[in-house]
């Protein structure tokens, strides 16, 4: 049981138990990456059989989520040149051609993203124990930015529909908190393994619910999500990677009564985890209930922005 | 042979031969990605061997290429908070949990990237004889923006490698224009087929030589590239889509007395073609070179930033 | 009476009656600011007695009032270098300095602001009769560009309180209009004048309002705010500019059955009138009411963006 | 003399000699904006003789100066709205009505700027002996933002033309020195004052340079600029602010072996003084050169950016 009065007993308790700092050498920026081997990859490979594929990304535009927390803001998209200009003859362009080019600023965070392993600190502590204030700079992450993985992300993907498996009419209310024994028992009725490399999604149907009702507190709010006691499953299965269809992958509120996150600040400092937040699973997790086949090929490659601590991400699942 | 003083006329004419306008319907928005099916993935999927993999992206940071050209600029990223911020003790969350954030402003058309169907015009018209001014206004791309194939780009992939093959130290000249000649030369010499779906990357070693040599004018400048006489191939073959190593796709300067980007003109909106540029070869290039083996399983998923009409990438081979 | 159902014959009626094109000659692009003459400068230079200076900027930051209205935001502002850097030691500088820079992305129309003659069309024509569509492209406004303006805006600043005169407890309620027969009550309960080549400010006490009782919908929704009536009036006084402490200028909802700002669509294309937008007049218009002096001197410089339809400004009042 | 082997000595030193901490209180913000006082103002409004009016900004736009250096951009200015997309019918306006709006993003010393007193730190402390980890963090400048001198800067401007007085053909040469034998000199021979509150502009004719023979390295190259001597004349002058033509205030390179922008270290965080860069004095200086008038009304009203550590300025003189 958790004791809610004190998270920071717990969170040091639980880093001790599953620090895997120095298990891939000093100098390691890529954390639980290291699991995805290439044979996970022959393996991810062979499940393809009819070919068709996803896409787990939400839109990148202004009608999205984001409300200002910690200065999140939802992408501001503009032209550099149009087809009304085109049409305008302005453009100065020989023989009829015409262009259209674009911008676009966003914080990292604002939509379906990678978490990199810059993201969150334990007491001044990043990664692999390195000192945050040294790591992490205004100039961005100059160790384990997000372009030390961009050719790693492609391996066996497992998606976990607690939402499903557990939930009414296929959600799980906010302040869900998903235990260790919801991951095993959507395990077990789907029939699939978890295990070492793999990717793991986990759907809780809180996306489908704001699609239907409205983004609300959305970002940021109460959520259904991982709770705080998963962090040893997260540790001893090996995966690489977990994502989920919320906001903020773990449980909203936390589970202490005094907390923000405690769970990141095991997985991603000490796991050297990577976290996906904000995927959609709604159309490949249909497929998944139709078929009963819950594991499929996942390429899910972040840009390879330098020194960013996070990314925006459109995922690809292949069955 | 080209008529160097007439590039209207012989766009006209290789966009009547070329046209794929109705082919999927008048309400298509895919275009070529019409041709990457469900079996072109199942046999892309197969082609995972080893399980190694590969980033095709080359950095999104401020040492990038860009000049100005279309006022199009390298990225600027900047953090919301940092590592400094959470060591000095000032970020106001409980139990020693620190975080870092970042937010990125850059054209979409920065670094290696996707054209998507809404980025170029012939004589006001865009993609399936759509009116570009109705299209492309500064709201972006009503009805091709990259999001319309958010779920597609993953199949089967072909390396080109005409530097290697073709050129001296394995790259090609600026200026240098490749015909279908040299692509039949450069296929055979691979022993690999190339066909209906299929995603073709063509090196043209450009990149290495600027890598080597400083960025110089690779945006914009001259660039070896692929001849406005290979429209007739690109549209016969039914190839998904195509990349190359360099700023812009065809040779440069291109081939018509005074033109821009001509080869564009009529692949874009005639032939409903995706062209991929300042992609990153090399690494797979090298790897294909060592082993023979020049297909692969490749995934380019663009960002489903909605209404652009282009979009950032990071393709991930695998072989 | 204003006929509620025709707006577009009321403002084509307008346009006619006030239209200043070509009062400056063809190229003019300064349109009323043509009235800020040296003369008025030196007279309203002598309105300077005790030396006291007020903004009338309201704050640029992200607790702004945007909601995303035409993709307006709120602006992000966010740092290159920090404190908290320098005092970690990171920055690389020699003999102990340390640094600290920023960047900010807005909307030019966010926050403070002075609407360029580039702004608003009316059936595709531009100030002084040219087309919007060459003077205003996605490169920005190639010819009343807010740079021309960037020396001009000091002068003679009026404020007309009419909420103070005419409102309750200093304020005029939503949907309120000023009528020219209101301008006039104002400026007698003053004992001002209003002439050619000033800068009138019209305070309506609604941003008082929101700053009491949150923004709500300031950015769009219901306002007091000027007349379609007063077009006349703004033309036949020779103002060079006019602002309130709205969002928008002119009454909301406007005075026809469907309308979008009917007043902006004869004053900046047709008269050739600046307007200034969220001024905050809080500070300046108690001080006048205190000691009953309502003119004052005014600097309201905007930034020369090039070709920007308008710019942030923080204005200056010395009295 | 200087000795160039010791900047941290010689910093110390006159950190020592000028330092202005606690002169306000300890809770000061303004530094030597508070020597701009009323009256200073109401001096500085007498000088208004003529009406002509000057901006001394310089353009914001693709075309500025700014290389890269700290990651300082030129800006980036895109169209939310155009009159191509007016004129082609698209934006669903009622009645004929059209529109444009535009946004920014930039850094906020990309061209004529202030540097707000939150923008160079000495040691780890910022002005008036705050510790600079917690006066600026990534959420900006919590206690000296720009925002809390939005009121202030209008008041008594004296142009010191050092580039006429002292230079050929109106230029200081780059590396030149102006120490405070030079600021006599020209003062001297101006016929003019200058003392406590007054914003002094010191004009090197480099502007006038690169204007003619194209950036190169304006920003961030040699230049001419104030000697690191004149700190003390400065501090005793008891100047309101300075500003110069140049990218960075002081010579450079400076005097020192290795050094970075000494002088900043002593007058920002110690004198508390605020520094204009970039400004364009060219028109003003002609005139001040014809009529031999080196005083005028000044206003230079940074934008309340709440946190920034400088603000973009569009300087407004008046004479």
């Amino acid at each position: 049981m958790i004791d809610r009065t004190d998270p920071e007993g717990a969170i040091a308790a639980a880093a001790k138990r599953c620090s895997n700092w120095g298990r891939w050498g000093a100098d390691d920026v890529r954390g639980t990456m290291n699991f995805l081997t290439p044979q996970k990859r022959t393996q991810g490979a062979s499940l393809v059989r009819r070919g068709v594929s996803f896409s787990l990304s939400q839109s990148f535009d202004a009608n999205g989520p984001q409300k200002g927390w910690r200065r999140r803001t939802n992408p501001v998209h503009t032209m550099l040149d149009t087809g009304t200009d085109a049409a305008a003859g302005v453009q100065g362009f020989p023989h009829g051609i015409g262009g259209a080019d674009d911008v676009i600023a966003m914080p990292l965070q604002c939509s379906t993203q990678w978490d990199g392993l810059g993201h969150i600190f334990d007491h001044g502590y990043a990664w692999n124990g390195r000192l945050a204030a040294e790591v992490v700079t205004s100039l961005g992450d100059s160790r384990t930015g997000i372009e030390t993985v961009a050719d790693v992300i492609a391996g066996r993907g497992v998606l976990l529909d607690v939402g499903r498996t557990l939930g009414t009419d296929g959600e799980l209310p906010d302040g869900f908190a998903i235990t260790e024994e919801h991951l095993t028992a959507t395990i077990d009725a789907h029939g699939v393994r978890v295990g070492r490399g793999d990717i793991v999604l986990v759907r809780t149907g809180q996306l489908a619910r704001v699609r239907r009702d409205g983004w609300g507190d959305y970002a940021g709010g109460p959520a259904p999500g991982l709770s705080f006691t998963t962090a040893d499953w997260l540790h001893r299965t090996e995966i690489a990677a977990i994502a989920t269809d919320t906001w903020g992958f773990e449980v909203r509120p936390n589970e202490f009564d005094d907390a923000f996150q405690p769970l990141h600040q095991v997985a991603i400092p000490h796991i050297g985890l990577f976290l996906g937040e904000m995927w959609d699973m709604e159309a490949l997790a249909a497929d998944c209930a139709a078929d009963g086949v819950h594991e499929f090929w996942l390429t899910a490659a972040p840009l390879p922005i330098t020194g960013a601590v996070g990314s925006p991400v459109n995922p690809i699942a292949v069955k």
